[in-house]
This record gives C-alpha cells, sequence and structure tokens, in this order.
C-alpha cells in the first residue's frame, strides 16, 4: 500500500523532530491548504465547529482508539503547548500527596522540576550517574505515591524502556518520540501523553489520554485549560483546537491503519533499527555509548572513533543527501532518528555510507 | 498588488474564526507542505532549529514589530493554547493584589473566571445589563490595581471599542478579533494578546506582546510554560513552536505589509463596514441590536425583523456562495464576520443578497 518515492532530490530525513512524515499525508495536507473535503475553502479558513472539521476530529479520535486498540475507560483529547505544558498538567491534575519520577535525561528533568513547584516529588530512579547512557531498573516504587512518572523514549540520549514498570501506583507516560510506533498494552497506564512532532504528525497538537477515574481527587482548583476534564467533557473543542496539526495527525494515522496499523510499523522499525545498529557494532569507526539492552529503536546516538573524521564523515553524508544527523546541541556527536515514516532504503542509504566511509578510513 | 481571483465556484467566506485567509497565503502554505524554503523537505518534517525555520520566525517577530509600529520597549512571542490559555497565563504573571476587568461579553467573562482563580478582581464595568449590545465609558478605575484587562472587539455581540480607557494602570487587552485590523498607539498596553485565527493567521498559534518591565512583580512560582519570561528569554524557542500556523501567520503579515500595511487595512475594513452597516440601516427587513458607536468593523450581527422569512433569506444566502453567517451558537441570528482578508467584493454580494431580499419581501 505505501508508496516510496525516490528521486533524484530525495532527501533522507533522519530529522529528530519535528520529522519526517509519509510523503502522501504531505501531499494531502497541501491539497487541504485550498481545498478541503471539497468545501473550496481551505482548512486554515473553516470554523472549527463546521461538520467537516468535527468530523475530521472525530476521526482523529477515533484513529487513536483503534491503533492505540484503547479499550473504553479511556479519553482521548487534543490538546496545544507540547510535552513541555504536560510536565505541568500532569502535577496539577493528579498531585496530591506525593509523586514519583524516574530520571532518563532531558525530558525526565524538565518534567520533575514542573512536578517539584507543584507539591512533594521523589525522584524514585536515575540513569544520571552514567550521563543517562541507560533505562534504570530493579527500584521500588514507594507504596504512597499518587502516581509514578516515566519517559518512554529519550531523543537526545538514545534509550528506550523495553519493558515498562509493573505495581499498583498509576503510571503516567510521555511518549512524545514512541507513541504509534511499537505494540504495548494500555491497561498499564492511567495517563499517556505526546507531543504529535515524531511519529503522530507535525508540531502544534499534543495527544492526551486518561482512563477514566484517575482525575478530580487532588482537591487543587484548576485552571480551565489546564484541566484534563474541561477537554474531555468538551470533546477537544472547548477552545479552538490547532485544526491543521490535528488533521495532519489524522492523515498519518489513517496511513498508519491502511499500511498495517502498530504491529506493521514495529516489525519495520525493528528492520530499520536492527540494520543501523548491526552496522554500528561492526564498523570500528563508530562507537555507541547506549547499554545495548536499552538502544532506543527510535533515535540511535553514535560518535566518530577518531574525532579527526568528522568532516570527511559528513561530507559523506551530505553528498548522500542524508539530513537531520548531528547529535543534539547539549551532547554533541550524531543521531539517526528513524521515526515511523522513515522508509526502510532511507536507513540503507545510511549504512551504506557508513560502509563506505569504513572503506576509505577504516 | 492584492489579487483577488473571483471564479464560479468562489466561496464569500465571512466566517467568524478560523476565518479567510489571503488567497496567496494559502498558496504558499500549500507549497511548504511539499517544500520549504527550497529544502525539498516540507514544512510540517523540518526542526524548528534549522536555519531556515529560525529566520522564519525571525521574520514573523519582526514583521509583528514593524506593522504595529512597536517601540523598542516591547517583547513579542508566539505561544500556544489561544486566547483561553492567555485568560489564565495573564493574572498568573500579573496579578499580585487586585485585577480590574471590562465585562463585554463571553470572552471577557472567561478572562474573569480565570483571573478570580488567582486572586482579587474586581469588574468595575459591564454592559451585561444590556445583553453585551454596547462598550462600558466612565467608569473609574481603582488606583490600586495591579492591571484593567479589556476585550477590543465581542465577536459575539458584534461590539468593539473606538478608544481604549486611559489611565495610569498598566492596560490589558485581548485583540484577538481585530489585531493588524486598525492603528491604535501600542504605548498604551503593557500586555498585548491574540490567538491568531481571525486576521493573523490559522488557528494553532497564539500572539502576545509585553512591555519591558511589567512581569516578575507577583512573587508567585510561575509553572515554565506559563511564564511570559521563559518565552521571551527563548524568542519563542523554549520548547518546539507550532511551526506552520507560525509560518503563515508570517505569511499573513508578508500580504498585509506589501498591501500597504495596517493604514491600507483600516481603510478596507471601513468601507467594507460602511457598506454593510448602511444596509442594514436601510433595509427595513433588518435590525441591528449593538449601540451604533460602538459596532464592530470586524463582526457585525444582525436579525431579521420577520422570522418566517429566515428560510428565504438563507436560500438567497446559498445561493451566492456566502459562507459563515449564522449567528454564534449562544446568541443565534446572523453574524457578517468582515476580517482584513475578506474583499469588498464579498461585502458587496452579501449587500446586493439583502438588497434583492428587500425587493421580493419588503
Amino acid at each position: 500500500m505505501e508508496t516510496t518515492i525516490m528521486t533524484a532530490t530525495k532527501v533522507h530525513n533522519f530529522s529528530a523532530g519535528p520529522s519526517i512524515l509519509p510523503q502522501e499525508v504531505l501531499q494531502k495536507a497541501a491539497e487541504a491548504c485550498t481545498n478541503f473535503a471539497g468545501t473550496n475553502l481551505s482548512l486554515l479558513e473553516v470554523s472549527h465547529r463546521s461538520k467537516e472539521v468535527v468530523a475530521m476530529a472525530d476521526n482523529a479520535t477515533a484513529l487513536v482508539k483503534e491503533l492505540l486498540d484503547l479499550p473504553n475507560d479511556y479519553d482521548v483529547v487534543f490538546l496545544q503547548g507540547g510535552a513541555s505544558t504536560q510536565f505541568l498538567m500532569v502535577p496539577f491534575n493528579l498531585l496530591k500527596s506525593k509523586a514519583a519520577y524516574v530520571n532518563t535525561g532531558a525530558w525526565s528533568t524538565k518534567a520533575i522540576k514542573e512536578a517539584k513547584g507543584m507539591g512533594t516529588t521523589e525522584v524514585i530512579a536515575s540513569s544520571e550517574d552514567d550521563n543517562f547512557t541507560y533505562i534504570p531498573k530493579g527500584y521500588t516504587i514507594p507504596a504512597d505515591t499518587d502516581y509514578l512518572h516515566i519517559t518512554s523514549n529519550n531523543t537526545i540520549y538514545g534509550t528506550q524502556y523495553q519493558n515498562f514498570p509493573e505495581s499498583n501506583i498509576p503510571l503516567v507516560v510521555d511518549m512524545s518520540s514512541d507513541i504509534f510506533s511499537r505494540q504495548f498494552n494500555p491497561n498499564q497506564f492511567s495517563l499517556i501523553y505526546a507531543g504529535a512532532q515524531k511519529n503522530m504528525g507535525p508540531a502544534g497538537v499534543t495527544l492526551a489520554i486518561i482512563k477514566k477515574g484517575v482525575l478530580g481527587k487532588t482537591e487543587r482548583k484548576i485552571p480551565t485549560m489546564l484541566n484534563y476534564q474541561t477537554h474531555i467533557d468538551k470533546e477537544s473543542m472547548f477552545n479552538t483546537p490547532p485544526v491543521f496539526a490535528m488533521y495532519v495527525s489524522m492523515l498519518t494515522m489513517e496511513w498508519l491503519k491502511n499500511n498495517g496499523g502498530v504491529a506493521w510499523v514495529e516489525a519495520r522499525n525493528k528492520q530499520k533499527a536492527d540494520m543501523l545498529y548491526g552496522e554500528l557494532d561492526s564498523n570500528p569507526l563508530f562507537v555507541t555509548t547506549v547499554k545495548p539492552e536499552d538502544r532506543s529503536r527510535m533515535n540511535a546516538t553514535f560518535l566518530l572513533k577518531d574525532n579527526s573524521l568528522e568532516e570527511e564523515f559528513n561530507k559523506l553524508v551530505k553528498e548522500a543527501n542524508i539530513s537531520g544527523l548531528k547529535g543534539h546541541r547539549s551532547v554533541g556527536g550524531y543521531r539517526a532518528s528513524m521515526y515511523n515514516a522513515l522508509p526502510p532504503e532511507s536507513v540503507q542509504v545510511l549504512v551504506d555510507v557508513m560502509k563506505e566511509f569504513g572503506r576509505k578510513f577504516g
């Protein structure tokens, strides 16, 4: 079902986010800018309460539920402000006496900061001692905590939970960078949130999935827009939603569904990650720093063994039309982000570049 | 400079918001969905820290300053969450001992609710006594208040301030529905905010303009994302901004600048409003409810004198390809929104329909 257009000017987009989206989604997004759903009006200039936009929003919500196989006791809302706003909405809505967090890097650290501003917050495990190159395991979750917060994938360091912690404590997860990339049991979570701009769509919309019964327990006065219940009650239309970003997310979810859903993309993502990590492990010019069992299938981070070859490697990368390979500005090195829409062909191009680099300078 | 394409399928878009944008902006937005700034990548899939996106954001900021003729002591930021999020950010950032609000309808009422949740909030004037059909005048602003909040234009009732209150109290204004539609003296205001989806761009981005020196006085602990200073310090890039909505806003501001800026559009908006109100005042089949001196040039609200003719009028409206004329669901009747991008030709089509309606049923 998927069409991959490989032309001379094709760019292999390894950007960490905002990141690659399917070509057919981008084409449909362009069309909607001038004629949306046969209205002869642009999606950018029609009321969010028009029947066409309401139908689109309903479809987006239904696709989230279908793709993630959500049970009926979960509500789905589309919000604004990115995961950064969720960092404060989570404690605003859930922190009554104490929150527990696992620190796996920059995003967890920011989430912890906001929770500390709201109430007692305990960091029960952290991989900071080894520069966030692994996912902490084997810690004890205090029984008296309101919730445990984790970040399922760290885009900067390239780590990812392969198994989620199990306990009776409500589990909250920031899945911004790996939602829709692999199957998981939603019943494990009380709250799932994700900025769209990796596997779901463009920047400007944030997904939140809330288990019924977890809200309304803090006795805290919550400002209207920060209260999940506001958006649940109004089906993401309390105020004007980010219509275009929702639409492109809906298109991306349709693309995923039409190609075989999360099971299909999970297998494809595993194939891509195996290709790249296989090359990184066998090519003596590269070094990886993440503990192999905690490697992310979304973001592979690596370094050159010999930094003096940087210019040569960058040159080959550029010649191959590979874009977005620079590591995060806080850690340096390289990062290959292999989100859902990245075709295996692009990973093959990168692997071929690495092999050529190895032949020339190994 | 402006090109108006009038074809057989042309829709006259009187939608109250999200609302009409210039045709050339919509074309450029469509192009950016598949190839942004010559990158061969979609704007929807490139990093917000790429040089092309950073240049776009810088240009958007510069255009706001230029079009509004802002002095150097104002900061401009692009946020998410709409005016509804500003309703809480304003008191979070500015309310120390007491806030004053003028209530001119639904949006003011919502802003007042959020301020009351944060501290002492006094409604010093209101037009609720006459169903918000006028703008209150001649009230006293208490000297001990931290700020006075007003809503410059009410989209639902169709009222608009023609003169802003003058005092030494910091003035905060929600200009969501009339920013960039007319000239004003920015020095009157300490804080200006606006959801984009009327005259600035599509839904999904919010503009805030903050006078230097007004922040940091409340001693309140402000969550990172709700603190204006966060976004000022990081030039709207603290977290991933709503890139596409910012870009379309930038294009819309460029369109405005290229056509002659706010002075040009103010004259055009006056012309459009004069045409429509002229017809409403002379056609015996229509009734207006707003006090003439407080009428909005953005949103003209009106009723049929004889409701039994509703179907007939709606039929003529539909035949003329006029869209979005239904009044807000909370007040009924009709509402013609005449935002910047609506060409005078569209208002003429509506006036012609009203004249024809008058000839047939008057």
